[in-house]
């Protein structure tokens, strides 16, 4: 039990040096502040490394770097970040998460406070998503070599379904769980210091249960979590050498009116813009009924829309369909308008 | 095939904030340098998670950033570091590696060049531990937010042996396999700009071949790599609390002679420095002749030495016994004389 430990590092402190040593420092760091805040989500032990049994079946091992900056944002933080995109990315391979491993890389000065908050967050993002923490490591850099926090998650998974691509067929639905670009904004406009008139904020979500849910029920043939690059680039990523191509119908993107109108504004585009809590599903197109009831049933898919199409014209080619008619094609994300966003 | 793709990189470019885009520049990066350098250690696609299906058994989990300066040194960089590390920290559970994850925190500026070095680096490693980088993530910052690069290397591997600290009795022997403190004093010297007259080099290495052998044949307790903290703050945690002591030969620590020349002159003591390529293991004390002999016969283990015994005076401390007969206590590291030497 660690809830009734008497905490020694006051919330006024700082990183310093010395809670990367390895040390006695160290351990104080990790038993009186760390542990304390990831609560349930947490490991047991003080060891390097957990032992576990995987159920059977296969695994699928995952893992991703959050170098957000703000660490703070509305709608989420690098914590819930650590979790959402881990989880997510195991979620895309039709995998139940079964552990996360934790490594912090801490700049000297980062107020503990901020670090309390940011693990409470980790941890209660682990519980919604239902996965623990299973280990962890924690250095630190001088200051100025590092941004405040960095950190590192790695997820292990275990199989509920097998995407298969190879499955694709003309004729298929693209789907997806609601608003685009909302995360990407969020942080745009909170770094650049727009005022809002309606509030915006990131969608970060772990998506587990809702993919879960849908793949129980829908032949899902492929998915992914549109994050860095935003729904554009990993729907080029599915045309992308294929025999097939994609045609996104425009005028269907759900869009939050706030990114509809920053992005007239800012010239940028929702399409290329960073999401952290959806997910694109490739499904036949006899379950898109089913698939959109699904998803509409769950918070976190309440806005789902059926975007787009697996098409025959331009094999390769990812194709957008405006409301005038028109049909364009669409790149990858070259370089990033918007760096750090995860 | 990844080897016979022309190299769209200039090996005289330098990392930019597009690399961390999640476009099409973050796949010029991997496909181009990142998967090219790794070889055969790196993953097949591009995927961001890979599948596949463990043997049966228990699994380590376990997870290590590493953020050591200078990024390379006599004897290693942070790519050796990396597998070194995370194979260590499983093999000390008694597990073998089935699989590592590698993210990459890039800071804006970093030769190409260099990355390409310890990439092929951290891939010679991982061909020489017998294990592969399933899966990965590359992230950049802006040039002054991080220092080169910093990267996490997870690892899951398969328990072949299971130490349990339970049985630890009054009389078990501490061996280790060579010489204490050489990876801290070699990093200290090069910070420094010392002048050596003995060539002294980091020890890291992975030690899941030799870890594997002694565990074939004898009934090992206890394991731990004394990284950082060194010897001392690992034996330390072996008696914390615990019903006996941890008694220290002193003149059995096996010592490369330049360490114990600038430990005099700089007053460092290496039981406090890092080590890479050591490891503790407690043995029951008639285990002790076949165990020295398998340590013995491997190369990273022709100086092993039993360096010390499990004790019932003052249970909980870890206690050195001088050449001259004193016995005094010693205690875990407080903080770091030399930060990031992993």
């Amino acid at each position: 039990m660690i809830d009734d430990r008497n905490c020694q590092i006051p919330e006024s402190g700082a990183v310093r040096m010395g809670h990367g040593s390895g040390g006695r420092l160290s351990r104080e760091l990790l038993e009186d502040l760390i542990l304390p805040a990831l609560g349930e989500a947490g490991p047991e032990g003080l060891e390097d490394g957990a032992v576990f049994v995987p159920p059977p079946g296969e695994l699928v091992f995952t893992t991703d770097s959050h170098v957000v900056t703000p660490l703070e944002f509305p709608g989420g933080d690098l914590g819930r970040l650590c979790v959402a995109g881990t989880v997510n990315d195991l979620a895309m391979m039709g995998a139940r998460p079964l552990a996360l491993s934790l490594g912090l890389i801490l700049e000297e000065g980062l107020p503990l406070a901020t670090l309390r908050r940011l693990m409470e967050s980790l941890g209660r993002t682990a519980g919604e998503a239902g996965v623990k923490v299973l280990c962890g490591d924690t250095k630190v850099v001088e200051r100025g070599k590092g941004d405040g926090i960095f950190a590192n998650t790695s997820g292990i998974g275990v199989r509920f379904h097998a995407p298969d691509a190879q499955l694709i067929r003309e004729g298929d639905a693209i789907l997806i769980n609601g608003d685009i670009g909302d995360h990407g904004f969020t942080l745009l406009t909170l770094r650049k210091g727009f005022p809002l008139q309606s509030p915006l904020q990131s969608d970060a979500a772990p998506l587990n249960h809702l993919v879960e849910a849908l793949c129980a029920q829908v032949p899902v043939r492929w998915m992914r979590d549109p994050t860095r690059g935003g729904v554009a680039t990993s729907l080029c990523e599915l045309s992308e050498g294929k025999p097939w191509s994609v045609t996104l119908d425009e005028p269907s993107l759900p869009l939050n009116p706030a990114v509809s109108g920053l992005s007239e504004i800012l010239g940028l585009d929702p399409l290329y813009s960073a999401n952290e809590g959806k997910f694109l599903a490739v499904v036949p197109q006899e379950s898109v009924a089913t698939a959109l009831e699904i998803l509409r049933a769950h918070p976190l898919g309440k806005k789902a829309a059926h975007i787009g199409t697996v098409t025959r014209e331009h094999p390769g080619k990812l194709l957008v369909r405006t409301a005038f008619g028109n049909r364009r094609v669409l790149g990858m994300l070259a370089s990033d308008p918007l760096p750090r966003i995860c």
